[in-house]
C-alpha cells in the first residue's frame, strides 16, 4: 500500500497544506490507493532522510515533494493518464508551479495566516508563529489585519488563471493536469481551514474550483473543513 | 514570400511591440523569412477583415494575433522544431501566455509609457495618449513618476520567470519555445524604446535575456533600438 505522510490540524483529520494537496489529486489523477498518514509541524518522525510533507512511500521508494511525487508517479504508472501532457506539458507547467509557489500562496497567506494558526497544535505555535513572523517581516495579527478590504488585490492576483478558465474547463485544457492541482492545493488551504470566501461566484476560477471538488468523486469536497 | 505587418515606431525601423515580436521570434523558430510591413497607429491599411498587428499573410492565408500566428506556423509548417512541444505544452504554454499578457506587460506599462509615447508619430499621438490613459485611469506622466523608486515591485512581480530560469535555461526547458518568446516580447519593448534597465546583470532573467538575444544568428539583438 502506497503511504503519503500530510500534514494536519490540532484535529488530525483536517489536512490544509497545498503542497499535500497537490500530491493526494496526483495520486488520485493516477488512479491510485494511498494510506494517509497525518504529520505536525515539529514533529520528527518522517522516513529516513525527508524533513517536510508530503513524502510518498511507495513501496521501498522515498519521496520527498510533491513535484518529485508526481514525476514518480508519472513515470512509475505511465498506464494512467497523464498528469502532465508529455515532456512539452510538463516542462511549460513548471511555470505554473512556479506562479503557484511564488505569487498564490504567498498571497493567500495573509488572508489564511490566523485560520492555519488556529489549526496549529498548541504545541507548535511558538515555532510556527516565528518561523512565520520572520519570513512575513511582522507579525501574523499585521499580516493578516484588513483582509476583507483586500479581496479586490487578490482577485487581480489572479488574472492569468481567470483568464485561462475562461477558455477551457482546467488549466491543462479539457482535462485536468498536474498544474491545476499545483493551483488547487491552494484553494484546499482556503476551504479546509479558512473563514473568508475568496471568490465571487461569477468569477471562472469559482466554476473551475466546483469541477475540481467534484473530481474523483468528490474526493476533495469530502475534505473535512473547520466550518462542516 | 510571408509577410508580416508590425507595429513601427516615428522611426519606422524601430519594431517595439511586444505582440510583434512573438511572431517575428516565432517565424525565426521555424526557419521561415518574412517581409515585414511597418504600421502605425491608426493606420487603417492592414489586411481585410484585420483590425490590428500583428498580422501575418502567407500565402492566402491571413492570420492576426500572435497566438494565432504562432498556432498557424506550427500547423503549417510540422517539420520544422515544435513552438510548443506538443499539445500538452501549447495547453500549459497558455497560462504563460496570460500571465504575459495580464501581468507581465501591464506591470512593464508604467515603467515604459513615456518611452513609448516619445515613439508615437506625432499624428497619432492625440490616439494614443486618450486610449491609454482611459486604459490607465491616470495620466501618461502620473503611471510613469517615479519609476525607478518602483522597480524593486517590479523585480517581485518576475518571481515565478526568475524561478523557473533558476532551474533550466529556457521557459520551455532546454530549448526555447513560444512560451519565451511571448514573455521575451515585453523585454524587446524595453530594450527597442527603454531608457531604464529594468534588471539586474546577476538576475537568472538577464542571462535568459541575452541567451534569447543571441538566438537566430542575433536576430532580436539587431533590432534598431532608440539608444543605438
Amino acid at each position: 500500500m502506497i503511504e503519503l505522510y500530510e500534514l494536519a490540524g490540532a484535529d488530525p483529520s483536517i489536512r490544509f497544506s497545498p503542497f499535500c494537496w497537490r500530491a493526494r489529486m496526483a495520486l488520485a489523477h493516477k488512479g491510485l490507493e494511498a494510506r494517509t498518514i497525518p504529520w505536525h509541524f515539529g514533529e520528527k518522525k518522517l522516513p529516513k532522510g525527508t524533513e517536510k510533507v508530503p513524502v510518498l512511500v511507495d513501496g521501498g521508494t522515498v519521496i520527498a515533494g510533491s513535484d518529485a511525487i508526481a514525476r514518480h508517479l508519472e513515470a512509475a504508472y505511465p498506464n494512467g493518464p497523464s498528469l502532465f501532457g508529455g515532456d512539452g506539458g510538463e516542462v511549460h507547467g513548471r511555470f505554473i508551479t512556479a506562479w503557484a509557489n511564488s505569487v498564490l500562496q504567498p498571497g493567500f497567506f495573509p488572508f489564511m495566516v490566523l485560520d492555519i494558526f488556529a489549526q496549529v497544535k498548541p504545541e507548535a505555535r511558538a515555532y510556527f508563529r516565528a518561523s512565520r513572523e520572520k519570513r512575513l517581516g511582522m507579525t501574523l495579527e499585521q499580516a493578516a489585519e484588513g483582509r476583507e478590504e483586500k479581496l479586490p488585490s487578490l482577485a487581480a492576483m489572479l488574472s492569468p488563471l481567470r483568464a485561462v478558465l475562461a477558455e477551457a474547463p482546467f488549466v491543462g485544457g479539457e482535462e485536468p493536469s498536474y498544474a491545476d492541482y499545483t493551483v488547487f492545493g491552494a484553494f484546499m488551504l482556503v476551504r479546509c481551514v479558512g473563514t473568508i470566501e475568496i471568490l465571487a461566484v461569477d468569477d471562472p476560477i469559482h466554476a473551475w474550483r466546483e469541477h475540481m471538488l467534484d473530481l474523483f468523486e468528490g474526493l476533495a469536497r469530502q475534505a473535512k473543513t473547520v466550518r462542516a
